[in-house]
């Protein structure tokens, strides 16, 4: 590639940004094997053999009980602007691994894959099937990277937002972590699937006008010591917004001099007639004590309902060590071990091909690892929440895809990595199949939905999953089952390749 | 904002992507309250006071003993390209918090601010600052969220990578983590930071266009699983790329069908009279076990330097322990633990108001807290590293900016927490200042440079910090002093703000 120092164009034309995945051009973000794959497949002709790829995850976060499913739009989204630039191809080119036969071919490329998602804001959980890619083998292999890119991340910090609401509960929760999040698309995908999640707004403004995500802030210290004093500071501020003035009371001492401060501007305020809920945000020290103090001080001066943020390093475990202490905090600022989900910055996400179509049978594959523990459950399947005469979840089965399933009642089924061994979900009332086909040939097949319209969904899923699977610490495992046929046909293809195993392999 | 599940208009120009950071139409890529804040200095008439922030952190992640800076690249072109665009302004107006005076001031919006910064892949340490920027307030603050995110995340990552690059030498390592990333520009901008900590190349094929990255790659457990038999996608895969053929041996059984698989496909490869070096991936199972098994079965087959890439969930631990336990391994994919920086997933940069402007006077400020390991070195300074006569750094010093300040010989200096303490720099034999001015009135001052220059910077440095900086666990700490004026100063402030606090502030 050799030198160069030479400034790049900076980009001059009026256009302002649009998010990343409604532009072209994300065709090169995949991993070198997949186009290396591709190119195989192309020339032994074998890329239009028919696929089925499932994406799941096989672990949660460590105390998860449930995911919450985010970034299928941007995933769509990428699908449907798939294509090779010049340029890309050029690049493909220069590599010297590509022949002229399939960089010809990827000049006119066009999807034909069909794919099935659970709509985002779902719950979901580990090893059943969150999306499925059907269709040709050189277009079902080439998308998996972007798909694990997209979906991983924004299904991590959409989790990890619930749990972080969930110990707030009901105090609302501020996303605050475009500072620490990795990049720029790394803060905005992480405060639309925060928002998704249960936060109630974003300091990311940004991710306020592509989303319509409502925005939330304060000041910072440096507007505090920019002026010669903090009462000036203060005054200053609630002149110019007085009705969305927000203290933040730190930037010397809270106790002996924010806090006083803060409260003399509030009385001022009150004796101008501008009458606002009095509102801090305290970013550092102990915050149970500070925030008892500076309610205890607030309620002194007569304001009875003060709104008192809290911030500085938070996250689901401390919020819930807080409330416990009795803090007097009544919103939550939470940026870095959300927007990175701190404790696991990473799904375990997968992309694993389950069948494949010979004449016109699909065979099931499924990898066979010395850890049977990873193995994956063989086969195209529909997925099933079964759900109790009250509206909660109990639990989910995964049919073969031409099998007919119990729509109520007690339902049979195996252990995923037991599948000799019987499991029951009791007291079904109804059910419902949890995938959708969302794109075909080219085209996203669903109206995509808003962050609110997505939000939702997620509260109502959340609302429906009962407690034990909620805690923070060691939550109850929700049930993932396999049909009787499934499982059978697992236990088949173990006991047959277990024997080809120790064959090497000579089928 | 209410619903909308329209599909939003694709982007249908022939234009293809350009990183983001060269784009127009981050402006709203920051946190509410710097807009709020502008707009109060704005409405203030303080925009203009003269302020001097400076970037830096407070700790490293655990067990690091340095970190390379990185993401200057991005900041540059972020601040090149910084305007509001007309629909920022009407998104911004939609919030009916910004008034129209204001809002007119943002669409002439221009930079004037000046930027003095460390280069791209120099060592830095906690507490000496990184970037400076210095210029009108109103300009200062807006650009801070921005900078926190470029630099935080891509010095975080640059710094991981040149552990796990320590952990592996001489061995390359390739960097494997796209599909776990934090969306695409975290998965480019981490590609991008992991070549300049080290490593040798990126599956990642976006960021080898974008940036000139090596790119590399084998193949998938699906490519084994599409075909009837590993043996006939072995054959396959040779056959299409004889010259760089890595097999991946773990889709089945590793020992007894993968590894012979791959022997057999390489010797007919070595019959047909194509001289290859034979190469294999694992990616399950005890790498240590399994790589030594392959080694000696590949040698027995007549095979005497076959290419073992090991890979799964590795870091810079696993690598170093898979080492001692002599596991034949030559060259390391490293993915997840290394783009998402797993053990610390965040850098605690931060960016801090240090000097303000009086007339023609440099006043200093400081944030003081309760927590005095928190609190900030006041005033403009420069930073000057010393060195040894072999070349190996002592320590680095920062003086005040107008300070003359010895170039060699034995340093004498304060301890930054303890500034009324001595510390010493003993036998310098020459000095660098780490600062050059990069930004003025909107321009950038210095050619941009290639990946590889900034990469050859880091493998620089690196050789000159001594080993007791680079240990994986309880690296010994790099001194970063105060000059004794500086230290004298922070004195001073500590003692009369003291007392300040204990008044409540009445200065």
């Amino acid at each position: 590639m050799g030198e160069n120092t030479e400034p790049r164009e900076y980009f001059e034309s009026e256009d302002y940004l649009k998010p990343w995945f409604e532009r072209r051009g994300l065709a090169l973000l995949t991993d070198l094997y997949q186009l290396t794959m591709m190119a195989g497949y192309f020339e032994e002709k074998r890329g239009d053999i028919e696929v089925c790829f499932e994406y799941f995850f096989r672990s949660l976060p460590p105390h998860s009980g449930y995911a919450i499913f985010a970034g299928l739009d941007s995933f769509l989204l990428y699908l449907a602007n798939l294509r090779f630039s010049k340029e890309d191809i050029e690049y493909l080119r220069s590599l010297n691994i590509f022949d002229d036969d399939f960089l010809d071919f990827l000049q006119n490329f066009k999807l034909h894959i069909t794919v099935r998602s659970v709509p985002e804001g779902s719950l979901v959980f580990p090893f059943e099937p969150v999306v499925q890619v059907e269709g040709p083998l050189l277009e079902a292999q080439l998308v998996e990277t972007a798909l694990l890119n997209f979906l991983n991340f924004q299904t991590l910090i959409a989790s990890k937002s619930a749990r972080v609401c969930f110990a707030a509960e009901p105090d609302p929760v501020l996303e605050f972590g475009l500072r620490r999040a990795h990049g720029p698309d790394g803060g905005i995908s992480a405060s639309r699937s925060a928002y998704i999640g249960g936060c109630s707004a974003t300091s990311n403004v940004m991710a306020g006008k592509v989303y319509g995500i409502p925005v939330a802030g304060t000041h910072a210290h440096s507007w505090v010591m920019s002026y010669q004093s903090e009462l000036e500071a203060f005054r200053a501020f609630a002149k110019l917004y007085p009705t969305r003035c927000i203290l933040l009371v730190d930037t010397y001492d809270p106790i002996r001099s924010g806090i006083p401060n803060a409260i003399q501007v509030f009385k001022e305020l009150r004796e101008q007639g501008i009458n606002v809920r009095p509102a801090i945000r305290i970013d550092s020290g102990d915050l149970a004590k500070i925030s008892k103090a500076a309610y205890k001080m607030m309620l002194e001066a007569g304001f009875e309902n003060p709104l008192i943020v809290g911030s500085n390093d938070l996250n689901e475990d401390l919020i819930a060590d807080l409330r416990r202490q009795g803090a007097k905090i009544n919103a939550w600022g939470v940026g870095t071990h959300l927007v990175t989900s701190y404790d696991c910055p990473a799904l375990s996400g997968v992309y694993k091909l389950v069948a494949v179509k010979r004449g016109n049978v699909w065979e099931p594959r499924l990898k066979i690892t010395g850890n049977i523990e990873k193995s994956t459950d063989p086969g195209r399947k529909v997925t099933v929440r079964y759900f109790s005469k009250d509206g909660y979840i109990l639990g989910d089965v995964m049919y073969l895809e031409e099998e007919e399933y119990p729509t109520m009642g007690d339902i049979d089924a195996k252990a995923r990595l037991f599948p000799h061994i019987s499991q029951k979900i009791e007291g079904a009332t109804y059910c419902e199949e949890l995938h959708k086909k969302v794109f075909h040939n080219g085209n996203i097949l669903i109206p995509l939905e808003s962050v609110h319209t997505i939000r939702e969904r997620a509260r109502q899923q959340l609302a429906s999953l009962p407690e034990e699977y909620k805690r923070l610490r060691n939550p109850e495992v929700y049930k993932v089952l396999l049909s009787p046929k499934l499982g059978e046909m697992k236990n088949k293809i173990w006991q047959s390749s277990e024997m080809c195993m120790s064959l090497g392999e000579k089928k």
